[in-house]
């Protein structure tokens, strides 16, 4: 056997194990009762060691170099070339480093959760400043590895050959308009009149009405299924897709969004190759594409004239009983496309998005850089806060620095993400309406060369190609703003 | 760390991948669509084999030669002698006879499942022959490291401490009077007029019930929960018990009775001694004591006059829309005590299902024992269908011998357990009633008094105690036929 056949064999085994995780993992999240998971946390802590220990076995080193001098053809080589990322990925850091994180993360994340509705920052400071101590080992150890500066080599966990100075020359782009982009699209709106949903939509009416949509986008439900959880997402294997969402009685607006961008990262998970299956080269590309999909499923099509058109016609079906002024056709446009400058990045619309994140951005950024310290922060969120969406969160920690989950237990490097999915998804589908009549693709009722696109650029590609090339290859050039901005004109100022 | 705390501590690694198995396995057969089928297996094979590598580690040995020779207190013993138990029959088999059992067994099933539907005894048993010879020779291993003989040896495995002597002691009584005692049932409901159902029962409807009943069993809903799927089972962990059912949308009666069965053996599991979790001491006692629990809750409670009563009140509250008649206290009470001569044991009734598993208990005996070859056993079916229930299976393989998957892939040993959990069940409710009104309790609604001796007398020991020995206190005596006689001859003759 080829020390790339070993290589290979090994992966199965990880992704096997990797497998239990994802299925317990989603149990967890969507079945599991209350009084199982102090047993569940146990095993799949031992399902981790597990998972890590094989990550790092000794002779790994040894077929690595051995490979690398075999003859290989190109997949072979990308399959290998990822392997071996994941691979340093998981050795780079020492496990003391690694246990100490774990701890620091989950005391911090636990505490967080109630100072945060205590607004209580001086609490919350002691626990983080701990957390951020160790991330900024981590990055340095990172950094060391790579030859990267320390906070571009966090970014290389989600967005493996994204800079920050190449994030810097998009977002400052976007920065450059969005501030005056956003304030023209809210006059624009304030004359115009809105009905938001006011009646009850019982569960099982929204679940329905989930299922087509899920139907027309062509989920495979041979290979998937719908559940609910409280923080939905996208979880399973490729073969075995779990989707969540939420449901809440008084409106339908969020679980019926929720579905379709969640479908997105579905679809993407169900048209990975197949016979690169359980190998790193078979998986998705980033994070920032995995959104790009899910983002092109709500944003690029969900918001789209004509989709809302078939949702609008598929409410008035499954809600009986029910306002059906709510789901006219303009109406649910406009629902869908409010903008509105608000603290809370999770409730953000598609046009405040970005600022939420490029402030995020600048700041772990320059926090693990070194450049700013951890009591900067809630100084210099307000500062932005107010530069980019005119509001101050001067003394609301809550609603600020302190809103979201991801910084508590050090996953720094991940915001760039959503918005690069956005930007990237603008840009799939400017691509894409140079072959494909999308509009009238969706007036059709049959999404099918939609999907055949998404499957030909970019499902299928898995990880084979750099993001770059990936980009390059389906739309002719990298990452360009313009693209997401034209897309935002056109949405939001009919530009 | 002593001999005995390495044993603990690898016992609650084993511990936390079988739990990991169980929720895979659970997810399999409720959750889990078509097209996941192949990426799963491979993983709980991959799971299976690495459980299969930590309970053979060679340094076992020597920390259970080494524990042994520790001060333990009792509890402890028993732990260790449970641990050993469970280890040497780990590793009692040569890898490649496992592995080739796996094989010959996987073949068999799959073919039966075409097979016995078209009747086909030659075909299954080209087959079955090398099933049969392998689990002699299994039989003949087990036999050689336990000094019993080879049948007593597979029986050890789901009944340890049960000989096939104290079986053929307490079926022998049985075989005396049910022939005749099923005759005269059968005599006594002929001249009965009975209501079956007819109408449609949503299943929405039959779970709300199902749920109702399991509530009114006092199933811990924090620790477990209530799904479908083909095959009912009651699967998941202790903390975390995943029991199912199967709905029919023209009857009721199936599901109903079955979420009540299961319960029993749910109840149990959450019920076990939570201080010894993740050790063998803390598991349930035995397959016998288990299907003890459920036919405690099935025959004992369930089918009890006080318990029909209570039945006959739901059915009413929840079946709306459908023939009262059918639920009218009396004429459930028939339904489910209703007693026929048939070839299926999976559909018999309590009175006849003796005679099926003491049938099946005298073939595999011998079988295992070499008395008998593989192709005696159509004939010898035949010939003891004839004499327990006046029934003949000559040429018709498909009712006979070829109905049941357990011989298809050598679970051999297994079928005694039924009857052995019916015997029991009928002898722990004997003792009950000397200090709990079992009836009075049933209609007060609150059943907690019983609960609180199943708890105290079995729930709560584990596998502490040798099966003999949790008999004897729970009863006073060991295992004794006459309980279950005088249950079946009040139940079915008034006597």
């Amino acid at each position: 056997m080829s020390a790339f056949e070993k290589l290979i064999k090994h992966s199965k085994k990880v992704s096997n194990f990797s497998h239990l995780a994802s299925i317990c993992g989603w149990d967890q999240a969507s079945m599991m009762p209350a009084g199982g998971a102090e047993a569940r946390s146990e095993a799949m802590a031992e399902l981790s060691v597990h998972i890590h220990g094989l990550q790092t076995q000794p002779q790994l080193a040894e077929w690595f170099n051995d490979a690398e001098n075999e003859a290989l053809n190109t997949e072979q080589q990308a399959t290998l070339r990822e392997m071996k990322r994941s691979w340093q990925q998981a050795n780079v850091l020492p496990e003391e480093l690694v246990e100490a994180q774990s701890l620091a993360g989950s005391k911090c994340e636990h505490a967080w959760r109630s100072q945060r509705k205590e607004n209580d920052w001086v609490g919350f400071e002691k626990n983080w400043a701990e957390v951020v101590k160790l991330s900024q080992e981590e990055a340095k150890i990172r950094s060391e590895a790579t030859n990267l500066s320390p906070y571009d080599a966090m970014l290389e966990i989600y967005e493996p050959g994204t800079s920050s100075a190449s994030l810097d020359i998009v977002f400052d782009d976007v920065k450059r308009w969005l501030p005056e982009m956003i304030d023209q699209a809210i006059e624009k709106q304030a004359s115009e009149s809105l009905i938001t949903p006011s009646g009850r939509y019982p569960t099982a009416q929204q679940k329905a009405l989930g299922l087509e949509v899920m139907q027309l986008l062509q989920f495979d439900f041979n290979h998937g299924r719908l559940d609910e959880s409280v923080h939905p997402f996208c979880g399973g294997v490729p073969s075995d897709v779990r989707l969540t969402t939420r449901y809440n009685d008084s409106e339908f607006v969020q679980s019926l969004m929720g579905i379709v961008h969640e479908t997105g990262h579905a679809r993407y998970e169900q048209g990975l190759p197949k016979h690169l299956a359980a190998t790193a080269a078979g998986e998705a590309r980033s994070m920032g594409i995995h959104e790009s999909q899910s983002l092109f499923f709500e944003m690029q099509l969900g918001r789209s004239a004509a989709f809302i058109e078939r949702l609008a016609s598929l409410c008035t079906q499954h809600f009986t009983n029910q306002d059906a002024a709510v789901f006219a056709n303009d109406n649910l446009q406009k629902i869908y496309t409010r903008v509105q400058k608000d603290f809370i990045r999770v409730d953000a619309d598609e046009l405040t998005y970005p600022a939420h994140v490029i402030l995020r951005y600048e700041i772990e950024r320059d926090l693990i850089n070194g450049v700013i310290s951890y009591n900067d922060v809630p100084e210099l969120w307000d500062t932005k806060m107010q530069h980019y969406l005119g509001l101050s969160t001067a003394g609301n920690y809550r609603d600020g620095c302190m809103q979201d989950i991801h910084w508590t237990d050090g996953a720094f490097g991940y915001f760039p993400s959503y918005t690069l999915g956005a930007m990237y998804a603008a840009q799939f589908m400017a691509s894409m309406e140079q072959s494909v009549d999308v509009q009238g693709v969706i007036r059709s009722g049959d999404l099918t060369p939609i999907f055949d696109w998404l499957q030909q650029n970019i499902w299928s590609k898995g990880s084979l190609l750099t993001t770059d090339e990936l980009v390059k290859q389906a739309t002719g050039d990298v990452l360009n703003a313009k693209h997401f901005k034209a897309h935002l004109q056109q949405r939001y100022l009919n530009k």
